[in-house]
């Protein structure tokens, strides 16, 4: 992507109306997507999904210029490819297609969990072709077209999850596609440490959340005790066990890593109240209400 | 309380109108009593606090009949008193002032963990007083009488923690002054057991939110990252550790119990992800979406 910078300006901005966009999979992200692509004016949108119903209702809403239910050679047509698909599916997809792709073409995907799937995918692209990795902190707790909507990316963080073999160009699109989407800011970080923070900021806080749950206190009479820490903290708990089971997997040393910390903070814990140790607890409780504060004002 | 029922009609209604109630400590719950009181049409309302300007405020806003900044011969008209003040005040108080108190007077106090106080209480009171403790599952995450509301009652729950030693008119009581706040349900449970749900529902799950945030993983990039889970899993991480420390302390060994079991949960993900287990994961995912999804239908 040395010379084609997919329609960005020298003034940041993408020039949609030259583009060709393949959305691959219109769940909830990449149904989104279509949405957020046709009022940013794109040239063309090819949707891509197995499941007819979703591409028609996809056609009726007028998300789409041209509906796939296959790959084929409708894509060449297209500058920038997004697959919006489980993270093994990207693989497969684009380790398999990459016939059909235009041969500068510009590829990102959604998926949450990185592991080595940018080095994979690059490595298994035709010189010429550049896989990005990002997505968006955004998504739905159901799923499909019908959640979707160009909103959630409004104010939402965008992450950049380049590898040393990505060009100044498609990390400096990236940023400003999502901009256009709406984000409110956009972050670089490598593979290895982007599913670092993601194991503690999110795969651990659904463990934590089960924990509570599964504990061997709950009972008949703990209904009756329940409060806002409660409901709170136990929010997550009830998750899709075959989709998280694989989330989970995919990043399960990086998650056994955190989940270790955090054992360790818990035991913390008990030795102070074991020894009645009041200030170790209120250091343990002042760290955490500065770090919430800054939290709640932070504006990012 | 044998004989006379203070109030309380074979209906199950209590007659507020004959009732002369003392409330001690007029911040939130107790400003809130006062407030419901006067709703119910209480005979008479003596409130208590060492603060003027509390005093002061309640008595424009007409919540007070009589308004004491001291235990004095006054509260010998109060048929009923609440103590709305911290644990061990509650203990302070009625160990010093019984000789104010009217001499069948029916005591209860509104404190979240019980301890020995019942029996405490109990034992330090003259023949012919009796001490019922209970507690709203209510409250407000702010303090003080400006942030009482009689609202914070309505639908809650409100829990009796008898001891062997009340009487059955005394239970009756409480219950039917429970209902008559607007509360939803009532429910009587042993001191013991009692303290062993509140260190689950309430104490771990601050301490489970204080342990999130200190984790050695939170650095500078964490809060592009950060979404619902995360928000979620440490809303209540934020707290006074003073106070805190105080509750944590006076409950240390059940909640130290708590926290013990918590890791052996946590243990459990630990090992079945080093292990790739995710039969093991789904097991306990399962079980927790269960018992959350029980929860949200949960019509108590």
């Amino acid at each position: 992507m040395d010379g084609d910078l997919k329609g960005l300006g020298p003034d940041g901005s993408i020039s949609f109306k030259n583009l060709c966009f393949a959305v691959i999979g219109l769940g909830v992200i990449g149904g989104s997507l279509a949405k957020a692509l046709r009022r940013l004016g794109a040239g063309r949108i090819i949707g891509l999904d197995r499941d007819e119903a979703t591409l028609q209702a996809a056609k009726e809403q007028g998300l789409l210029d041209e509906a796939l239910s296959a790959p084929g050679p409708s894509l060449k047509a297209a500058d920038v490819v997004i697959c919006a698909i489980y993270p093994e599916a990207v693989r497969t997809f684009i380790g398999s297609n990459a016939v059909w792709f235009k041969e500068d073409a510009l590829l990102t995907d959604v998926t949450g969990i990185k592991g080595t799937l940018p080095y994979d995918i690059q490595a298994a692209l035709p010189a010429g072709m550049e896989f990005i990795a990002g997505h968006p902190m955004a998504g739905r707790e159901a799923k499909g077209l019908a959640m979707s909507s160009e909103q959630i990316f409004w104010g939402a963080n965008y992450i950049i999850v380049p590898t040393p073999s990505n060009s100044e160009g498609a990390k400096a699109w990236l940023h400003s596609f999502a901009k256009a989407l709406g984000c409110k800011h956009t972050v670089e970080i490598d593979p290895e440490e982007h599913d670092e923070i993601i194991a503690y900021v999110s795969q651990l806080t659904h463990v934590t959340a089960v924990a509570l749950m599964d504990s061997p206190s709950y009972n008949e009479n703990t209904r009756y005790f329940i409060a806002g820490s409660f409901r709170d903290g136990t929010r997550v708990a009830d998750i899709n066990p075959e989709l998280w089971c694989d989330l989970f997997l995919s990043n399960r040393e990086k998650l056994a890593a955190e989940v270790e910390k955090y054992i360790e903070q818990l035991q913390a814990w008990h030795k102070a109240l074991a020894a009645g140790d009041g200030e170790a607890m209120k250091a343990m409780m002042r760290l955490a209400g500065e770090r919430r504060r800054g939290l709640n004002s932070d504006k990012v």
